[in-house]
Parts: structure tokens; sequence; C-alpha cells
């Protein structure tokens, strides 16, 4: 595996998830996903989709951008397979508009199914046209050079989250969960067990049953204290 | 009353205000009833709605939760009668995602009719579709824990405003703003004397006339100073 | 031109772009404007729209305001003519509710295109309502004061970029942009240029054409010390 | 008791918290206090000391001011008895520089201890050099109007904290605690009660004993799961 | 005077201010100059000295630099004479340690008198041993690139306030404010004036006479609504 | 190696880098460590000292705690070792005060030489005098509960850095940066030359030299296009 946060390489090859388990994963959505593998993986929330309703999982091509700088957004895309999941780290906190529809429209011909970048997006308004999901930490309209290297395809900390490449990255209107490459099986089965879990309680809660008592918490909350009062 | 910010306590009976009257405020809407009660009650604006559209009042059961446990929402929920508003505080600051489709569907299953919380929202998706409305400070996947007591109903301070249980909280797209108990009669009847008011100020200004003619403001303009120049 | 950022004054005249040049730019959009006139005139990415959607340009009206005090969006009112666009900077930070649905009657009766403020805005559902598009810090309730004169139409920086009156302001989902009224007829034609150009980028990207090819960017990144890995 | 958050009141006379108390809540510092009354009372962390090493206790004498507007803060002069502490709340997120040297000495002639403000302070050296503590968010130039009345002795909440007059506020580098005016001997004690609990236990952690063992972590921690790994 | 924010260029010769006038100003210190000049100029609060005591006044050479690039910072090293305050603006917001111990060293050696920047600053504590004067938005170890050009000597916004070259600017404790040239005679003459009408008032605040009396403020609060209850 | 942020997990024996490269690093501070690693590793820089002129470069203990409960931190003092540094990371954002005096005192017993912390720290005063190192995210005395199991010696992310247990963890006034075990010896060796480097540079500066001459940068501004205007 290519040293952490390593600048000025570009790896080709990489393993990637399995097709379906991301399918699997998308359908599950990030909350589940995240409960599901013991409640790790989950980037900082002040991601956010730049249009709402998208939910996508795919194996993740990773970038290590310099700040202001997209040129390694454009190496990245001849990584790109179908399926991939683009994810951006920068060296620095920087919120400049480092993709657009231009690289869209080259990221969504290489199949690439969408973005997460700790940084700025901008066309936002066209984005949402194409229906190309993109998670950032801003919408900005700032230009970007392309001077400096930095790399495609080492793991990389993006919103607080240590990425591999390859691992599968899952996003919808709740944020951005990584699941390492390993575990993606395993997590898509406890994922599904957890939602056929919750369908039950759900219909109980629905026609009125507490949660304190479907879950036993009545004594466990004696236990810790919590005195009623009329 | 209860002593405020106090732990380890649940209040299970509390005085709320007239179902009626909270509807009368709701229908004014937040920024009409910060006016008409002296420009006092706001929450801070960082408290956003889950998805928009929404404007709900409704009589406060308050919940004072431990950062990253979200046991006292469950408590609270046997509290809710229908029409209530929960209110979610948090010992220190906190973006955990505390309450989320399945604790909506026993709020709603209780005649809640939405949530106001100073911490985290998930399943935001859901929350859209099942059309219960939630105002928080971000959205977040990051799961709770059951494990320390806060309390349930005794008066609280969230996102900077003191609330006490059986207050009226009015809630809309420009935020949140609480009404107590005991003035919310006087606040709703001035709240609708103040929209009346405001509809003929409306024509008027659709008309054209100016507001510095409309409220009288040349003369003490000048008097404070102002200068016109060519 | 009077005096950056010189409280007490309303200057009632002032030079104005040309309002078919403000057209054109506010079709280009905020990203190709930024681009076209060298990546100057960006505001802040705070600044967001109330509601999604909007595009406009036109002159520049400026106002410096207090915080915590509209006295001078009223006083800006007179000085409103067709295509002009509000722009609002105050003396220090400030998310107070400045604007709302009665000013937006007004300005809009007025023959104004729209609002940049940074401070707050309120009444978010009827703005969106009546498609009056703005641009703010904050959606925030808090009411405010007329007690302390401000200026209008001085040149101010509104988040983090200096606008002189009459200049163009150009605002979409992107963003806020502002081009100096002198400069205006050249940038809409760079714009447009760019526009063009960037078409037959966008149909050879579509067609997977990578970017590193379209650019020539393979021999500027071998020099740049970019090292491919398999 | 004056009602909470209303504006345009100066309430002369206010029931004091005792001067020997307020010194023994001094002593035992913010954070002991604040663990001794049940953890609750605190402050947000945003609030610092302008200089180090200042620690105060004293009751509470609160201003509500209004943005931009140090009106209240003369006000607030006349109401000082010595050993005082003024509590400054603003009706909305303001960072000006609402208090200098000039209120300070002002301050210090009636015998106040300190300041605690929701805002910003100036004249940060002078503060320093005149040994007159103050917390603020801020520490900014801004000037401040002195044209729309707030109020004095009501009820306020501070930095997330709701604080009476009369209340006593401890203050020290590690942040603001308040203690209400009727628990403060009970909680003085409990912090003098805990302060040498703890002289004992920092023996025999300076020792080398471990704080599991000395606090007999080790069963529960092995029942709430951790698992040691070699 | 060259453009606004225009890329790619570096000006040699400016006008400078009086170094009397700004030794003037800097004795006046920021808060007093900020309310000489009207209560215009100053700088955000976010801009804080990297070591406490230093106060500085002199003409601006300001550089335009790129996100996490300082290459203009050495550019302008050519620029400065004895006396001058370099004041670095960034074509967004950006943390990066631009300046460390050997630009100080450097600029030291051509006379410059202090750093304002609105990015990072590093080796702080070298700079607070060399006692060279910088205020920054963030101190942060992190490295810059050279590689895309900015400007030297064209008018700027730092942190929020317009800066031509030449312009006088005042940093201490309090924070940065900025005197255009033209006016900086005035300004300083203003400031002392200032300064002596408050010895004297400091004066009687000191001997206990109330500013509500001595600003003759009891009609004024009463016309405004002040009630006073006992 | 255990599992990237795996939780209910304390790793007892971990490898350790050399004490001797350690003091190295330390003595050649963090901004020369971040370039001589091809600058990479740093943290974050809201990460500041609790009190300046502290720095420490040891072997990391990790921990990976739960918001508002710092009972990891008990756990980890047992795994301490002379010259380790602890590495505190959290689940979520927290300024909670995870970590006081008596925690100091215990961590000293054991030979650590400080604490980088993603949270909140308390006792800052006493901190100070005991001369123990501390880097947080904020000083608040916000008390914590024992409650829920994290880890300790996992790889986490701490201010959005990558930290294997055993990495070298090196802070000073300009922040905190991370240098991975195996590459130690070489980052040591790497730093000093660049001190070396460093010293001559800065005589030649001192000197008057100016650094576009000294690093060669006329020919390759020329060519980025800057252009000289007198």
């Amino acid at each position: 595996m290519t040293e952490f946060g390593k600048l000025g390489v570009a790896v080709r090859n990489i393993a990637r998830a399995d097709a379906d388990i991301a399918a699997r994963l998308a359908k599950a959505g990030v909350a589940t996903v995240h409960e599901a593998q013991g409640r790790t993986g989950l980037m900082k929330p002040y991601l956010r989709p730049v249009w709402p309703g998208a939910a996508v999982a795919g194996s993740a091509v990773t970038v290590l951008a310099q700040p202001g700088d997209n040129w390694m957004l454009h190496v990245a895309a001849e990584m790109l397979t179908p399926g991939d999941v683009c994810v951006v780290a920068v060296t620095t906190d920087n919120d400049d508009g480092m993709f657009g529809d231009l690289l869209a429209t080259s990221y969504r011909a290489r199949g690439c199914r969408g973005l997460v970048i700790d940084a700025g997006a901008r066309d936002a308004r066209t984005l949402a046209e194409m229906q190309f999901p993109v998670w950032s930490r801003a919408i900005h309209a700032k230009g970007t050079v392309k001077a400096t290297v930095g790399s495609v395809n080492v793991p990389v900390v993006c919103a607080g989250m240590l990425v591999h490449p390859g691992d599968v990255v899952v996003a919808d209107d709740d944020g951005v969960v990584v699941v390492p490459r390993e575990r993606a099986a395993a997590v898509a089965a406890a994922a599904e067990a957890r939602e056929k879990n919750e369908a039950s309680k759900r219909a109980r809660l629905a026609a009125g049953e507490l949660g304190i008592d479907l879950y036993g918490m009545r004594e466990p909350l004696a236990k810790a204290g919590l005195k009623y009062v009329d």
C-alpha cells in the first residue's frame, strides 16, 4: 500500500470493492451503514450535498490536492472506472471551487458515480440538472490553478476520516461514511439485518408502544439514577 | 417549578398552553411573533429546518441531554401529548444525530408536532418524506449511546434561549421563537394586530410609496445627521 | 467618488452600468464571469441564496448599515431604479434579519432585481413565494432598530469584496461576483467567448477524452514531478 | 422577579450573595465549582480572559445590550456596588468593543470586581495594566453607539447560561460558571469538600497509583466491554 | 492607481505616509485611531497578534497572495523601505503558514516594522524572540509553495478592510486599523485631541462620577423609554 | 496492527520510536519537521498550547474517546511509559474538559511528556504551574462522565491527521506534527540538514540579501508572468 498522505504519486491500479456490495450499501444508507460497522467511518457533517436526494456508493479513487489547485482532479479522471466515487482531500483547509460542470462531464463519461470533496464545488445548478452527485464543504465559484502536484490513490484523511483507495464510500442526505474494502461484505450483511430489525420496531413504535418499554430501558434508567416527579 | 438545568429528573405533569393559541401563533409565524412580544424569545439562527416549508407551534416538552447520548429523548416520548413540540438542549455543544426516523415514528404516534434540537438529526430524507418537522444545528448520521441521565421537563437553554416546559415554541423557515405560556394569549393577539397593520403597509409599499414617507423617517434621519448628496 | 466607508451620507445620483451588459453577465453566470475577469471580484462563499435558482445582475446601489439597524435600507429604497441590485454591508459582523417581505415589496415596486446582504434576512418563505432574490449570510427573524445613520451609495466592502455604487453585481446559486462598471462590457465579452470555448470542451469530455490530453497536461505534470505507479 | 429578557427596564435594588461565600467560590475555582453544583452553570468556552491569571467571584449585575450599542453598560455603572461582577448579554451575536479602559475605570471606582461580556472588549493592554479582569468573546476596537435601550438587572442568557441578578458569577482561566444565589452557600461547602478529597487523590496519583485502581474502574470497564489485547 | 485586486503586477514606487505621522498614530493606538477617523478602517477581529504587546504603525506595502503560496511575500521584500508595514491579503480564505523567521529576518533587514497577514504565520516562538510583530488569522506550520503569481502594491481587501499601498496601518493588541494616507495627518490630530479629552474623563470617572452624569445621558435615556424600577 | 478506529479495545504493547530520535525531532521543531518529511503530518491549527513555550516529542499512546466521556484517558494511563505523548481523538467534535490537573499528575508520574487532545482541557492555570504541556481545541471546565468504552492504542485521526500508536508526535508553539515511527530517523536527519541549510540563509537575509536573489526567483517569476511597474 502506498504511504499515507505522500505527495507526487499517481497510482494506476487499485483493488476495488464488489459493485454489488456497493449497491447494497447505498440502499442501506449512511446512517444504517455507520451503525452496522460499529459506529465508525463517518466524515464530519460539514460535508453537505450540493443538491438533495442523491444516494450513491462506490469504490474510492482518492485525490490529495493542494489548496487552490485542482490539477490532481484532472489526473484522477484517467484512474476512474465505472462505479467509482472520487474522494478529494486537500493538504490544508480550502473552500475553492475545484470541481464544476466540465469535470463532472468528464467524470460521468468515465462512469464515476459521484464526488466527495473536502473543498468547494461550483456550477451548482448545472450539477443538479446533470444529476451528478457532489458532497462538498462549500459552494464557491473561486477558480483554481494547475501548478503543484498532489497525489492520486494514496490513503488520505477527508473531512476527518481515513480513506484508502478502493474503500467503499457511501453518501446520501445524511452525509458520507467510509467502509474499508475488506469489511464491505460483512457490513452490508449487518446493515441489511439491522434494517429488517428496525422494520418491526418501527411498526411497534407507530402503534404507540414506547421505546423505553420496547428497549427495556426502565430498569437501567432507575439504576442510572433518573427520578420521576409529578 | 423544577430547578433550571437540574440533571436526573423527569417531570411527568406540566401545565401546557392552550392549543388554539398555539395554532394562532403558528399562523402568525416566527418573525411576527418575535416582534409582537417585544423582540425577545428567538433562538440562534444556526438552528435550521431539516426540510423547508414546515410551520408549527406547540407546548414545549423540554429535554436536557448529555453529549453523544439520546437516552432522554426516549424518556421524553412518554411525556409527549398531542400538540406538543419537543425541545432538546444538551449540556455542551454536540452535533451527533440524536434523532432519526424511529424516534420520529414514536413521537408522531404520541401526537408530537415537531422537534427543536440543539444537536444533530439523521434520516433526513425519511423525516422529509414523513413530513415530521425538525429544526436542528446539524444533519449528522453519528449514532448516540444511552448511558447517562439528563432530564425531561426542567427549564433549559436551547440555542441561546430559555425554555420552560409548557412554553409555546413556534418554528418555521425563519427559525424558532419561544413564547412564555402565561404571555401566549397576549402575544397571539398582538401578532394578529401586527399582521393586519402590515397588510395595509404592504399595499402602500407595493404601490410605490416609500417607507421613509410611510414611516415618517425624513425628519428623524435629518436630525440623526444624514446628509443627502447629489 | 465619495470616500470609502464614510458614514452619514446618502448619494442620490450614481453612474450605472448598461442594462444590456448586466443581462449578458447574468446569463454567463457567476463562475464564468469570475474567470472571465481574471479570477477577481468574488464575495465570500458564506453568502447563500435564501431560495435556490435565482440568477440576477444589475447595477449596485450600496448600503452601509450599522449592526442591528436597518434604517439605511429604507433610505436606499428611494435611490433604487429599475434594474438595480441592492448591496448591503455592515460596519461589523451581524446576522440580524434586516430585510423581509415588506422591504422586498417596496424594492420590487422600485424595480430592484435583488438584494445581496452581509447580514440576515427574514420572511424566507414569503421571499421565495414572491420570487424576490436575496443572498444573505443568515436567515434570522431578529428585528432591527432604526436609530443610527450609515450611508447609501458609498464604496463598501461586502462579504470581503470591494463594491462601488454602479458596479455590476452578478449573483446565482454559485454566489456573488462584482464587476467594476468600467470593465463590464469587456468582461461580458470575455465571458461569452469563454462560454463558447467551453461548449466544445464539454463535448469532447463527454465523449470520453481526458482533460489531461485535451489541456496538454502530461508534460507539465511530469516536469512538476508527478510519478505514475502501477 | 423581573421578566426574563425584558427590554427597557433598569432594576435598582437586587438581592446579592454573601461576599464571604463569593470569596470561597473564587478560591475553589471554576472547574471545581462546576463539579460541586452537579455539572451545571457553565458558560460556553468561547468566553476567554482578556489577560490570563485573574480569578474573581461576585454577585451579578446583569446587562442586556443591543448589538453595537453599549448604552446600558453606562446605566449599569450606577447599580454596581463593591464586590459585584457585571454580566453583559446581547440580544444577538455581536463582537463589538463595548467595554474599554474608561468604563473599567468607572466600574472599578464603583467597586466592581470584573466583567463577563458576550461581546467584545477593547483597550486590552490597558485592562491588563489596570488588572481589571474581563472575560469576552472577542477583543475588538469597534466602537459602539448609545442609541437604543436594553435593560439592567433582568434575567438574561449570557454565553449559553441563564443568569439572574444577584447570582454568583465565578470566573478564572478555565472560563465562567454561574451559581444561583440561593444555592451559593451549599455549593461553596461542596466545592471545599471536593477540594479536600482531591488533595489525597492527587498525592496517590503522584505516587504512581493508577486512576483505574484508585477509582475502582477495572470491573466496570470489563462489564462495559473493554477488551485488553497484548 | 493600479486596479483593485489585479493579479500579476508588482508596483515598485508608491507614495508613503509621513513617518512622523505614523509614529503619532501608533502612539494613539488602534481603538483611539478608529474613533478619531469616524469609526471606519478596522480589520476583522480574527486577526490576532502572534505575541502580545507590540504596537506599530507604518506605510502599507500590500501583497495579494494565492492560497498556499507565499511567492509574493518574497517579491514584496524588495519593495519594503524602512518604516513600512507589510499587509498580506489572499485571493481566498487560507490559514497556511506563509511567513516565518527567515522572511522576518529579511523584512527586518529591509527596515520593515511588522506584518499583517490574512493567513497563517509560523515560527511563532522565534518571531516573539526576535520581537518582530505579526498579526495573523492563524498560527500554522503548514508550508507553502512558490508557483503562482499574485501582486505587490495593488489595492486589496485584508480581513474585511480596503487597503491602498501607502495607507497607514496601525496595529496593537486591540487589532488593526487602516488610515488612508491623505487623511493620516488629520486623523493623527483628531486622535491626539481625543486622548486629551479622555484623560479628564478618566479622572472624573476614577473619582466616582457616573458616566450617565458625565455624558448627560439621563434625559436621552428617559426619552428612549428606559424605566427605572426599585 | 489493530483496526483503524475500532472501539472497545485497549492494546497493551506497542512498538515505540527511539527516545533519542524523538529528542532530535523536538529540537528541530514542528515547522522544520513538517518540511523535512515532505510537508505531511500536520494536525489542524485549531489545536493550541494551553500555555506557551512548551516543546516536546515522544511516542504516541493513542486514545479514542467518546464525546463527554474521559474514561479511556484513565485506561491509557496504565499504557504510558516514560517519554510517551498521549494523543486523544474523539468519535465526534467535542470541547469538554476531558483532562485536568489530576490526570496530569497521574500522567507525569508515568513519565508522560505531554498531551495532544482533540477536545477540551481544564485546570489551565495549574497545568501551566506544573509545566505539563497540553495542546487542545478548547479550554473548558465542562466535566465528563465515565460510561462508554472507546479504545487505547488503535490508529486514530486526531485534528485531521492519522496517528498510529508509536508514531512520533512533535508539538510546540507552531502546532503538532506526526512522524510515522519507521520514518522517524530519516526525518530527524533531514530536519537537521534543513536547519543547517537555513542558518546560512538566515545570515545572508539578515545582511540584506533579497530572497528573490538568494533563491533565484527572478527568472521563474518572469516566466510565470509577473510584471514590474514603476
